[in-house]
This record gives structure tokens, sequence and C-alpha cells, in this order.
């Protein structure tokens, strides 16, 4: 804490850090505030505020008319000085989104894909989003700051995926290498169900609180968790795979719905469960059983992982988040007792968009963690 | 990071915090290594010693005597200036550790009580067996830093235990609350199998890993897990309870021990799995096949925990880690079909002092926690 002479320029990196992060919280804001906020000189200040401006982090109001004498500079934070991307690799659609560095979407895309394509053909899909998603974007890949993608199944700490039983010819794949072919900034990948863990606490259902089971529900069925805030990935990769546990019924809940017989003829699987919801909304007793058999499948794994890790929250998003008004009685009436306590439940409000929001998070987090790192040179806001 | 006028006392405690840190780490450490190494100028480290000295967390050496001129002063952490007490109110043993600062058990004892014993029967032991320990240290409950204990059960944040099927009349025991009546300073109230958890990080089967889950199987079964170092002890106290999930065969796993026919008549359920472990090492069929099925229904819970958290390692410790030449095996040829990847698996060597040790540990924890605070006043090293 003894600051001495070796020590500059690594004080001015922590002064750089306090005045950015005292922009972002307070901007706009003028040179005598940012002093005071941020416990500077006004001369230091002023140093640090041009090297920021310069760097592409701050961006300078223009000076407000109309006032008396010379008016004050007004300095923001410069969100739109760098992009993330963030994706979501589904069976049936693969999503891109383009966010700014306050994380505000700025253009998207969606291309749409048949749950048997293959791996070419899916990474084709991909650049093809990709490439749609910068260009409604108006960018170029070289002004992209850090992306992000999810994807079914387990992947390592270097972003290949493990293994992947939900996309054809997907396990053993190097999608951290595939995506970065196309990028100079930092690629990251992550599970699906852990980004959209990362979206609920976000801009979800769980905001502010920091220990989280998200579970993932459709036509397959996932988790991710939150201990403290942050991602439980496990040592390798492999945080969440519950459902890989025959004893608990997360293997056989979605045929009570993709099998139930009372389907129109050529029902697509992915149809499938807003038809039963919506046949048992409509006192469909045999789509109510088939919602009951599903309900009690479902809680069996939610209960292993709530007397595992035992969280404030448990978060319901995927395909059935859509018809919550329906299964969430059900589901309640069978995860209770297997609890020591009845957990508290939500169902998702983020809809489709829940992985590729948790991928743009989780993008921005690398960026900020980048900014903020006192030991590394200043960062510029992309590439 | 900009010292101000106003945060001269927070600087001065800061800075006899490094100094600690350093004597800690460096000790037994002169002066000027002291002034090196903590990087603060002499006359203050000569200040802050003198702080430290008097308030009994530092001691000075008797000076080396043959040296040529004045010997130098040398200073060491204080280690015996304050003990702590570690607790392990099990179903036949209260066992109580005292350690001094260092973690050095300077002194023991283990009270035998019933395992019908009620509630009163319990904590009439328990008093006894922390009086008898302290008396064994020459010590008196004032000079006491801090207590931990670690008990059966769901465990609330204020040391009150919410739920306990292992010790009878102990549901609802504001157990925290009973310790606090003998002790002016820190009572701390814990999980046992969240103790033999840091007890095996510490001392154990699981040093440098930081994901852990430990395993406690014997007549009972129970798990402590350890997320990135530290307790993962769920948002109400309820985290590695997977024992209450009936889909997992932790509730039945004991019988086969406690139950298997070949026991000689009489043969008490805590005996039981030694018998049972010795048998099958004499290779009795009957006994082999009860270790097959006791081992079949731990990897299920072992299997649910792993799926869930995906740990570095997984650590079997309790009454049967003593036989884990006989169990290992059979439990590995269960477990992992159920997992991803296999889970390394030890045993652990703790023994029956894996709890108290943890609640050593604990104590110890929550004593540095205090000293290297900044924002609270410098502690004494007891009450």
């Amino acid at each position: 804490m003894t600051i001495r002479g070796g020590d500059t320029s690594r004080l001015r990196r922590i002064n750089l850090v306090t005045t950015l992060r005292t922009v972002r919280s307070q901007g706009p804001i003028g040179l005598t505030d940012l002093a005071r906020g941020a416990a500077l000189s006004r001369p230091t200040v002023e140093g640090l505020v041009e090297e920021l401006l310069a760097a592409g982090w701050l961006r300078e109001l223009p000076p407000e008319s109309g006032q008396m004498g010379r008016p004050a500079r007004l300095f923001a934070f410069h969100a739109t000085g760098g992009h993330v991307l963030g994706i979501d690799i589904g069976s049936y659609t693969l999503r891109v989104s383009v966010a700014d560095l306050d994380g505000a979407v700025v253009a998207a895309h969606d291309e749409q894909i048949s749950a048997t394509a293959g791996r070419a053909e899916r990474l084709a899909g991909l650049r093809t989003a990709i490439a749609a998603a910068l260009d409604a974007g108006g960018l170029t890949a070289d002004r992209i700051a850090a992306v992000c993608a999810g994807t079914t199944g387990v992947v390592t700490a270097e972003g290949v995926v493990k293994l992947s039983v939900g996309l054809p010819e997907w396990t053993g794949l190097d999608l951290a290498g595939e995506l970065r072919a196309g990028f100079d900034c930092p690629v990251l990948v992550e599970n699906d169900c852990n980004l959209a863990a990362l979206a609920e606490r976000w801009r979800g259902q769980a905001r502010s609180v920091d220990d989280l089971v998200f579970v993932l529900s459709g036509v397959r069925t996932g988790a991710g968790i939150l201990v403290g805030g942050k991602l439980l990935k496990g040592a390798r990769g492999g945080a969440g795979e519950i459902g890989a546990l025959p004893l608990v019924g997360w293997h056989r809940a979605p045929v009570h719905l993709t099998g139930f017989q009372g389907l129109p003829p050529g029902t697509a699987p992915r149809d499938a469960a807003a038809q039963v919801f919506a046949a048992a909304r409509s006192d469909d007793p045999a789509a109510q059983w088939a919602v009951e058999q599903y309900a009690r499948d479902l809680a069996e794994g939610i209960a292993a992982l709530v007397l595992t890790v035992d969280p404030e929250l448990v978060v319901l998003g995927g395909g059935v988040s859509r018809s919550g008004d329906v299964l969430l009685a059900p589901l309640r009436r069978h995860l209770d007792p297997f609890c020591l306590e009845p957990p508290v439940v939500a169902i998702s409000d983020l809809g489709e968009q829940a992985v590729v929001l948790g991928a743009v998070r989780r993008a921005l987090d690398h960026v900020d963690a980048r900014l903020y790192d006192f030991d590394a040179p200043l960062p510029k806001p992309f590439s």
C-alpha cells in the first residue's frame, strides 16, 4: 500500500481505472466533479481524461450552449466505442446479437438451420449469421471487443466442446478455434445454460441473486449454476450436468411431451411442448397427465441440484417457460416434497433471448476485466 | 488508492497487517529484514512492532548470545498468545481440541456419550468436554480467541440447528447461543461434513484443491462441498444434503452394513461397518456382496454431487475410510459409469479427527479475518 518510485506507472493505471469507473457510474460529468468523485487532483484527472479520450474509452459531449462564460467540458463513457458479439448456437436457430459496451443490443440476426445439420453446415450457418449481424450493426469484425458463444454440451476452459448430445458432429469441436479465425479479439465459448443463468442475473428474474440454479427445459433439459454471483463451471466444465444421471428423470422428461398421443400427426418435436401445454390449459385430461409426468421428471433433477447447492432461487427457462401458468403448479407439487424446504421457483421472461443475452454479458465481463486489470496495459475498446 | 489526511489511521491499520503478515511468513525476523519485507521504513516498522508486541500478536525472541556488538532484536508471531477451540458433536463422542494460533493442537479431550442422549444430556457432556480440554491445555475460557462447533444437520447462518436426524432432540437447538454462554469470544456453528471438507484441504487429501466434494460415510452419510476454496453453505444452510433425495441410495446405504446377516448377535451399529469390511477382506462372499450394495448406494449420491458441481477431487471420509482398501474398487466400479468422466477419488487419512480439525481451521480463519480486516480496529488475540 506504500507507493514507491517503481510503481508510478501502476499508480497511473490504477488512477485511469478510478477515473473511468467514476465516469461510468456518475457521467456525463465535468472535470471538477470527476476530480472529487475519483479523489484525485484536477490536473491529474485532466491528464487521465485526455489519455482515455485518445484510447477511445471516453467521449466528450458537445458544450452546452446558452451558458454564461466558457461552458464546462463534459465527459461520458464511450459506450459505442466498441461492441461485443453474443452468439447462441441452437438446434434450430443460430442467434447473433451485437451490443455496445453498455450492453445495449444494437443489431441482431437469427439464422434458421436444420436440427440435423452437421458440423460443417452449422459452422457455415454461424459464419453467415455473424456476417449478417455485423452488417446490420454497420460494423466489421475488427471493431469487436470480445465474442462469446453459447453451445450445448460440456465445454472445456479452452473452448472445445468435449461432449454434446444435442448437436450432430459437435463433440470434439474446437469451437473457440473456429470462431477465432474470424476475429482478432478474445473469443469465449461457454455452455448455453451457464450463459442463460448469467442473463437471468443481469436482466431476468434473478437480479441481485448471487446463488442461482437456472434450468433450461424444452426439447432437452440442462442447468446453469451461479455461486456467489459467479458461474460454477466445474473442474472439467461439467457442472450442472445432473441430466446425465439416469436416477433422475431428465433423460425421459421431454418424451412425455414429444411422444404425447394426442398430437396431430406430423407435429415437429420442437412444436410438441407448446401443443401439449395448450391442450392441458384447455382441460384435456390426457394432456394434463402428460404435463404431470413431465413435471415429475423435471422435479427429480431440480431436486438433486437444490439439495446439492441450496440456491436462493430456481429459474425455469427454455421453451416451457412460455407455459409457466400450466407447469408451475405441478412442478411445485412434485419438487417441494423432495427438498428440505420448498425452493423459490420463478419462470423466466427472457424467452429465446436468454442464451444470447448471457453471451453478451459474458463478453462484456471479459472486456471489463481487461479494462480494470491494474497489471495489464490499458486495452483498446476493440480488437 | 490516493491516501489523504483522513485515511491516516486506516493506513496505519493496513501497515500493521502488512507487518504481521510479513512476520508470519518470514519470521523470526529482525527489524531491517522486516522493513524490507513489508516495504516500509525502519522507524515506521519499529513503531508498528511495538504496537503488535503490546497487543500480544508478536513476541520478541531472547537475544542470541555470543555475537559481537549489540545483538539484533528478533520477532516472531506469538502463536500461543491466543487459542481456538474446535468441537465435534458426534453421536457417540464429543471431541474438543485446543489449538494455538498456528493451528498446533495443544490439548484435546474426548467425552463418550450415549447415541440416545437427549439435548440436555448432550449439552451437559459438551460442557464437561470443553472444561476438560481447557484444563488439559492449562487455559481458561477467557483466553480463547474463537470457538467453532460441528454438528450433524442443517445449520443456519446464526448457528441454529434447523434440522438434524442424527441426534435426538437436536432440531431447533440454538447451539451457538448455548455455547456463547460460556465464552466472550466469537462462537461459530457449522455442519460437520462442511468442517471435515475444510480439514481435508488444510491437512488431509485435498491440499491445494479448491473444488472438493467430501463425503462422510459410516452409520450415516453426508457431504461437504468447497467451491473456489470456500465452503458452499447454501442460501439456507442446506448445501450437500443430497442424502435427503430418496432417488439416490444414501438413506438405505448404511443398512447393508448394520443389517448384515453375518454379524455376531448384539453387534452395535457403530461396529457393524468394520466387521462387514473385515469379513469382505477375508473373502466372505456374503460380506463382499453387502459391500458391493453399499458401494452402489453410496455411488448414487456421490454421482449426483459430482454431476452438479464437477469437483477436482472427491474425498471419502468417516468410519468407512479405514476400510478404503476394500471399498474403493467397488465404489469406483459403480461411480464411474454414472459420471461423464471418472472422478478422482481419495480416501481420507484424518480418521475421526476430520471434523474437529476442520472446526479448529474454521475458528482460525475467523480470527485471521478479524485480524486482517482493515476496516475494524486491531483485535486482541483472545476474547
